[in-house]
């Protein structure tokens, strides 16, 4: 028989991977929950329609896509965007602004497998819609911030642009949309000459092509200093200047609250996806060449899926990325061990009363194993050890008729007979 | 524009229902967690191999099958079973028995949907691998059990069988496969009258469709006298008095132990899909004619996946439909009720003073939200009202200097000057 085996590009979690990213997903949630985002959960499966409408080519190409048994065109979602949108421009179109949601998940997409890309990855997404202001921004910025620490980061950095300024110079130089896309997506693949070429081409002005390729150099640590600069070298695009200083102002925030966040601003910085509007960012982790989470300002999008005009900010964030960051930075889980126990009875007869040993320590909020192979006891022992469990509970005859059991603590290798009623406190201790 | 529409079948939960979803699956994790259960996860997509290797025609004729784009025939699971049958057969061949499954997610069927009946739905699934003893087929009855009272669930019905007592009757006359799986899924459908017809074609003695005929009748809520019945009427048939007694000893060891199900055993029961042998059941709520979870014991399972011969017992809990019966059992969350937090500075240029009290009160653990619209203060208040909230808290220039803000209490109508410091114990009153 052939062995059966996963999709190519998707795995399994096994206890202690699974584990961790419960783990995760509690942080991901418990942040949700400090910051005011409610969660929404969508399907996997949405129509090809929607998840098309505004996914850039790219995004596209690499969607699981079929027909359903009723010839519906339908897909995986490559992101929670379009269903967040569906959602924001339908049931919650009329929702008092601002409202924030999150979502958490697997996403599909048809990419290269390597460490940390998988085709079956999950996210965690916090979107918060209606406000245009930095505070919103900052707030997005801060709390994925929060999130990867309380996930046991420490070693992590974030890299911010506005692609207002691209897009206005651009905007001022009435460059077709085409081809301003065609331009941010060179940029984003760091093809940079390719996009000055692009630019070129467009009848652009001779500044143009120049101010991009100052641009494209300005980037760094020291925050301030470099908008300064972005601002100084792009005074002639009124609109980018007005970027730049909206970026400013953003991230000004995030520092005066007391966030520190270790930051790269990069003019020349750009994401893939079309409908960002304003302030962008990707996280990272040494030694990891690929973002663990990214997100910006998306004012339009709502609008483009038939909803009220909405300007929104959001985040999303890898899990299978944040853990493998976690492991690399041996991220500890702050998790209580607890020491399982195992109810065995010294012979078959006494099955039913070692069960309802087990019930009554489950009752009270135990975790307890009980012996279901009927093996002798000390082969049972020999499996509780084997498993590193905390304590044995034996049933026997003898014991039972005084109400009472033998605790056996395996770490300590002491075992005492107790009265029934008083296990709970020796298993607690 | 069109409006953008979910896939038929498939739903949004928006938060009221996220809510509840989370809180079903933090019990179900509680329980594996109780009873000593891993989880694992696997993937939604598998191999079409794989999830057709050994479900019956019905489930994969509604399975939702399409090709990746590397032209990999692929399906989304239908259910968890062939998932973790793979996982068992392969990584986890060499665990040492007995060991405990959990796990939790969305599955796939292209079903009529109906009142709790969607084609995207969740479930909890335990399995218990390495044990065919009946102390294992009553663990899985008595967790079910625990789950499905810890969500609030006052009334409920257990229906139980054992596909033993009827097979082994078809085993003894010689009736071949095929056509016992044939009259097991007639019998699944109560067409008891085709079931009959199919087994008569099958050349067995006169005594067997007699058998057949009476054994249907058998069933009720007074369980030993019912299996008593049972094991008179099938008394030529050595093995299926066998089935029959070893469903009497899950069923004492249940009762046993102090776990008070409301059942029904029913003789003429069987379960749909082939690969049961054993103990089967199917849990039931007044009102609802679909059951909200159902397993049994499938001790050829694994080997039929390449695995070593590993005798199991499982089951898998509709969440969406326990979701169903909560509300129609109007069933409590026993949640803690949070009073919301907003912080409004009073005007423009404190904002960041204001980002900084939001982050104290979540570094102290407190959900806040903060004020990002740019709204007057009897606004933002009228907001908070709006949207039920506990607390505003109101930064103010003069408050500030003496290191004070105001805390409003929305639900007493009161409001003090309070140092900032005190705040966090203020609102965790």
């Amino acid at each position: 028989m052939v062995e059966f085996k996963t999709v190519r590009g998707m795995r399994d979690f096994l206890p202690e991977d699974a584990k961790m990213m419960r783990y995760v997903e509690a942080k991901t949630r418990r942040i949700a929950e400090l910051y005011g985002y409610k969660e929404i959960i969508t399907p996997i499966v949405e129509t090809y329609e929607l998840l098309s409408a505004k996914a850039g080519e790219e995004v596209k190409s690499r969607m699981f896509v079929f027909k359903d048994l009723g010839g519906r065109d339908v897909a995986l979602r490559p992101e929670f965007t379009a269903s967040v949108a569906r959602l924001v421009a339908t049931t919650l179109r009329n929702e008092p602004r601002p409202f924030r949601l999150f979502c958490l998940g697997s996403i599909y997409r048809y990419d290269e497998p390597q460490r940390g890309r998988y085709r079956e990855f999950w996210q965690s997404n916090y979107e918060l819609m209606g406000s245009d202001r930095p505070e919103a921004d900052a707030e997005i910025l801060i709390l994925t911030d929060a999130l990867l620490r309380e996930a046991g980061l420490k070693s992590l950095s974030f890299k911010v642009g506005h692609v207002g300024v691209l897009r206005e110079i651009m905007n001022q130089e009435k460059v077709e949309d085409r081809v301003q896309s065609a331009v941010m997506q060179l940029m984003d693949k760091k093809q940079y000459d390719d996009a000055f070429k692009e630019i070129e081409k467009a009848r652009v002005s001779e500044e143009c092509p120049a101010v991009l390729q100052d641009l494209v150099k300005f980037k760094g640590t020291s925050i301030l200093e470099i908008l300064d600069k972005i601002m100084e070298r792009v005074k002639d695009y009124a609109k980018a200047v007005e970027a730049a200083r909206n970026l400013r102002e953003i991230l000004e925030l995030v520092a005066k609250c007391g966030c520190k966040i270790d930051m790269t601003v990069d003019a020349g910085f750009a994401r893939g996806l079309e409908y960002y509007t304003g302030m962008i960012f990707e996280i990272y982790v040494p030694d990891l060449d690929i973002a663990i989470g990214g997100g910006g300002r998306y004012d339009r999008l709502i609008e483009l899926f038939g909803g009220e005009p909405t300007p929104a900010v959001g985040v999303a964030h890898g899990i299978d990325r944040i853990m493998l960051a976690m492991q690399m930075q041996e991220a500890k889980l702050k998790t209580k061990k607890k020491r399982a126990i195992m109810v065995i009875p010294i012979k078959e007869e006494l099955k039913a009363e070692a069960l309802k040993v087990t019930q009554m320590l489950r009752d009270a909020g135990i975790s307890v194993e009980a012996e279901v192979m009927g093996r002798k006891m000390t082969k049972a022992l020999e499996d509780a050890d084997r498993r590193k469990m905390g304590f044995a509970i034996i049933i026997g005859e003898r014991e039972l008729k005084e109400g009472a059991v033998v605790v056996k603590d395996l770490v300590k290798r002491k075992q005492e007979t107790v009265k029934i009623e008083r296990i709970v406190d020796i298993v607690k201790r």
